[in-house]
């Protein structure tokens, strides 16, 4: 094959690096030959031996390979210059689209031939995966970041996903995976997943057809008569199974993320709006579609801000008043850049969904306690109102909750203003 | 559902002017909302309705939605310079982000978003064959083209196309497309069909998991002993179905595009070589993989070389011999801005394909005499090859050719240096 | 393979007979091999080639195989007498085993053991169809007939069959069928089949494992908004599509069994019943379930009957009171042995089917006319009913029927009478 | 519907008796309605209910129905009688099909008429489960269970039934029951299940068409170098993975039937030589296909036959000589009613295996040492010998064996000579 010549003559020698950083710049070489116009006849082949020797890189080897992109495949300033100059002047379409070829880095070019691979698409998660890792250390490698979460969102557009349900008849290669992920109420093996596959639960996951059997997200919904106040016999392994039919109440009680890589791409708001749509479909019996929700970031904020967080469960249970005027306070009254403190709230609350009820000992374990004093809250999706509630949330910084809350967290006032006199820790 | 009462707000009274124009000035004002953070909530529902209206607009509504596109989603240019300027002066990843921000057309985020409803895709590629024909008098949507071909280049990345073999198990429905789009070589309904899908034929397709049931390109393959000279014997309906075991080489004897919606946007050179390469490990008796191309632009450009095209069998018959030497010279000599003039040979040899045999009356059809003389050329791929050939033609500008071919094109010189003195019609 | 050995051995030689009587005597001797205890560890090789052998037989060759089967692999009568005896002292389970084993015949063992072999059912299917035409000639072979029927019987329970819609998506290797298949209403072609496909039409058909995309029966539907009086109309082929889901009434207008060898072996009874039942579930708009059914014994029967029968239209047409009043009497008053005369009467009375309407000119082709005189009828399958009118039909002899048509058979009497004094050619 | 009323006529009041003998009767008048002709129209609804009060009855009107079965749905002793008699008279195909009609049990018609219904078959499956249990009390039920085997043996003939490969990618619904059924080496939940999953491993299942989704018996292959002669590393979770394509030795380490009620049904046959086959095909470099087998009913018949048995590692390991001998003998020279005594053993060498190497301390586990004093077996399966062997085994009772076993075997005649001496308990 003329194209293992034609690799072996880039990859040339490259002898006195280390070996991590000499793969790294034989890759850098290739994908430059791979955006050339030679790249064309032989493109395919090119494309699967980037992709092998990427996945090949050692720590220094990706590195330097991300410290290249971020380089030597960036934007030539000089003609970005003169092509906005004479876009300004002329905004004609070659003009216009002259500009856009110098603006856009030569990286999203190297990304969209590495994508042409086998398995190309998933190397680019992966990537964006350590990438994001490498970041913390080495800020400059946004710009490469800011490349990769570009194509990456375009090419997992809503319009490209599937959604399919998950139950027991699933291939057990995706199942494991859902044990694996699940992070917010961890999945002990088969047999725990099987009861939450039971026909008074339900599990639906978006899928790429680029990723084969690999889960994106995934969201768990129990069927219950009533606005649950507590997790715990959602979670039970041995309760009885119950009739979907008679249900009144969808809760969806955890939803989990599963590509580290797709960071910041979201698919969330569009999986809990289409499952509840399709569910209503299907079960007109289901009234409301609401959430179990955690506050994960209550605990730390109360202490900060009070200067104080109880401990141990009967000082917490002595607080239950104060604690829950605090975390109605939290999430209603602490903005950041336009949005609420607590990350959860900010993903429902931006969905659309209404703040309903706060839940006391919703959650006793210890990460529970430990998160929220056990405190969970119920997120309520009204389809007919989401549209308004966002507006509400997003123009008027507003969070549309229960008159039950609102009394809450009006109640905090008090609490707040005095803790402000004392000195706080975290300042 | 809140989104109606959005969507009617925003639709409002656009009485006086046409129906169509209004409808598309209603279209311009959704996508205005869709692409604003107003937008985030509702997403699929606005992208549902987006659709939905444009699949509605008449010619004038297009027309009218075309140029609202290209004037009011294009960037804005004094933005533009500033961001250029900024980023000339120092080149963060925030400067270089607020660059590309700035320079990407909004139009490219309304198409984005559109495609997240159901039939999206289908619809994209619906616009864009549309304002191709639209285009032809109206230049200025070019920029608008240029946002839509990216979008689609991208998401038509050969790393989403699935490649599957067609026979005689295909739906109907897929198969009637074939029947419905073979351009080179027509099929005459399902019989026919049938025919091309026995044991000693072949037929794959490119599918995108966006355009279910939707071939985008597809090539016919049919299995001989050697090199054919003639198209005859492989359209024959009648003909006793071969051994595929027993045949030395595979002739690609038609590929077609299917989408008028994603022209530009190249899947052939892929499509041959996975064709290619999948036969040669099922079928190890496959010695040979070539084409039976037509010569599209022969005859008119022999008429304006030469002043005089033969007319009628006998006239033809009697100068095989000088139209040969000018096929040769036509498909090696004669180059354009970096290409060689003919299309068909340009595909080909640009994919690193070896120009080997000039084939008489291998096309007696009316259409064949009509574009070429009846001639036809074999364009051998040989996997191995195909990166050195496709180097000497693209640096330096030499297409690779059999000897019989060269000595061919040497003897047209005469010709050709006659035919100088003579005046042409077309100057 | 050890088997080869052993089927050289049994195969010897068999030198003096004609070419296929020898292959004949040859499976006969494996058959034997087969059944034994010898064939139990290489049963699968040694039915791989009994249903090659059968297969390759040619006429004379199966003649005498058939032959064979009916002499040779018959139950023993000694053995049955006294098998019997012993039961009928004593009926013991032991001695029950006993009478079975020998009363059944060896052939259903042959026939289970080829049916082993790959596409060993098909053999089996293909056998008895070609058996059914030699017992033409050769009645005696009723007996092997007997006990195919009884296996093919069994293997193709209800229980096995899986109801599968046709439609545009279904594999062309499938359509192709149902097109050489169609007998009632000649499908032309390609894109007359796919006019009955779309949504105002219905197809549904039984399949069975064992034979993989090869339909058993089918059955074609159209939704109209009344009990149809004339076919054209629902075989026209320009006909704008209608609304399935503003229909009133499903027509069955054709059923047709596809395979021979399958010959009395009754499907469309169940077929029938479980599309009635499954649109009824779908589309709730659906009130009448129906055919509109030819009357093929009527022109024949009234010849028979009355002495005359009318030719040419002009005269068909001025006898229209006496014919459809004959049509009525023929319908409801001829019976023999059980069951009413006409073959498709006899199909949907006797499962429970009520007589609707007599359809005047309702299939006015030349076949229509040479049958019945261009009669058509309806029959209703109203689910709610076929238990009582079964029963009536099977128990009472009465066929239930609309009062129009039993008021039409009661003023055919004095036709009838008057007829019965002219001698008949037909006695 | 017409089928309820014909239902509840039917089942009339049966006041007096217990409900579960009451619904038994019900059921049973309903099956004399379900075969009679009135049973055609609504035989669907009938068979649908027939088969819900079937899995309705409690132990009592299991035993009931049972013996109802038994006693009212038998060929009548007359009748039989006189068709022998004219049959034995005159062999017409007439007076054979009469033969067989009264011959034949009216429950088989009753349950081909039940298997209709959906879920019939399986119904079926589990009625032959329950009454094999019953029968151990009941042996006049044995009639009823000739019949059912009669029938399910037809039906799951080897040319209706499925291999399918089983991996990771299979559903867990599917895998659930491998872990269920499996006996010979339990499968500890699904991390244990998926290392014999992994590539230098193999499964593959038979299925049935008519019980998707439950398998009906599967082996377990491993890829090892050679003949193994310890079941340990084969089962051992931590194992590294090898390479499918070096080995040379397929194991078929466990197999398992999954269905009781399908008992003496034999599958194991077909499922061997299959799956040999096809692995053959696809691993060339396979070359031995071989068993690690336990030895089921060694140790009982080693107490029974020496009046001792070794107790205890250390007397065992003591013993090797001694033990190793017997195995051989019991293995080769210990038959009854033309078959070897251990069940294993018959299986295999009925089938045409070679009994090839004894295993000491094979499977150490406690079960192991209980069964058989740690010892294994290989069976090795020549696909070119197994036909030779099965007719050693069948026709001459002899036990095909490597010379080593055969050494063993005749040096055990001392100790067999010696032991006959002494009185056994079990005599």
């Amino acid at each position: 094959m003329g194209a293992r010549v034609l690799i072996d003559r880039i990859v040339g020698s490259f002898a006195a690096k280390p070996r991590g950083v000499r793969r790294a710049d034989r890759l850098t070489a290739l994908l430059r030959t791979l955006i050339s116009e030679r790249g064309e006849a032989t493109g395919a082949v090119l494309a699967r031996r980037a992709v092998a020797l990427y996945l090949g890189l050692d720590a220094a080897g990706r590195q330097h390979f991300f410290q290249k992109l971020a380089r030597d495949f960036a934007p030539d300033r000089d003609a970005v210059l003169k092509a906005a100059f004479a876009y300004h002047a002329n905004a004609t379409p070659a003009h216009l689209a002259a500009l856009q070829r110098v603006a856009e880095p030569a990286r999203q070019e190297v990304f969209r031939r590495m994508n042409m691979a086998p398995g190309g698409t998933a190397a680019l998660i992966k990537m964006r995966e350590e990438l994001l890792v490498a970041m913390k250390e080495h800020p400059e490698l946004e710009a490469v970041d800011h490349d990769l979460t570009h194509l990456l969102g375009s090419w997992f557009n809503r319009g490209f996903l599937e959604l399919r349900r998950i139950d027991w008849g699933t291939p057990a290669a995706i199942l494991e995976k859902l044990i694996e992920y699940e992070a917010v109420h961890q999945i002990q093996g088969f047999p725990d997943l099987k009861r939450r596959l039971e026909r008074d639960r339900r599990c639906f996951a978006f899928f790429h057809p680029a990723l084969k059997d690999e889960p994106l997200i995934f969201v768990e919904v129990a069927f219950v008569n009533d606005l649950p106040a507590d997790v715990a016999p959602i979670l039970a392994l041995e309760s009885a199974v119950g009739d979907p039919r008679r249900a009144r109440c969808a809760v969806f009680y955890s939803i989990t993320s599963c590509q580290p890589g797709l960071r910041g791409i979201s698919f969330g708001n569009f999986l809990i709006k289409q499952v509840a749509q399709d569910l209503h479909a299907e079960l007109p019996n289901l009234k409301i579609f609401a959430t179990l929700s955690p506050i994960p970031g209550l605990r730390a904020w109360t202490a900060k801000r009070t200067g104080t967080s109880p401990q141990g469960p009967a000082v917490i249970e002595a607080s239950r008043e104060k604690l829950e005027s605090l975390a109605a306070w939290y999430l209603t009254r602490e903005w950041s850049s336009g949005h609420v403190l607590d990350p959860v709230a900010r993903f429902h609350l931006g969905n659309g969904a209404r703040l309903e009820r706060l839940n006391w000992m919703a959650d006793a374990s210890d990460r529970g306690l430990a998160q929220s004093f056990g405190l969970m809250v119920n997120y309520v999706y009204d389809l007919g109102d989401v549209e308004r509630n966002h507006e509400e949330y997003v123009k008027r910084h507003r969070v549309v909750c229960s008159g039950a809350v609102e009394k809450r967290a009006e109640a905090a006032a008090a609490w707040i203003e005095s803790a402000s006199a004392v000195p706080t820790s975290n300042p």
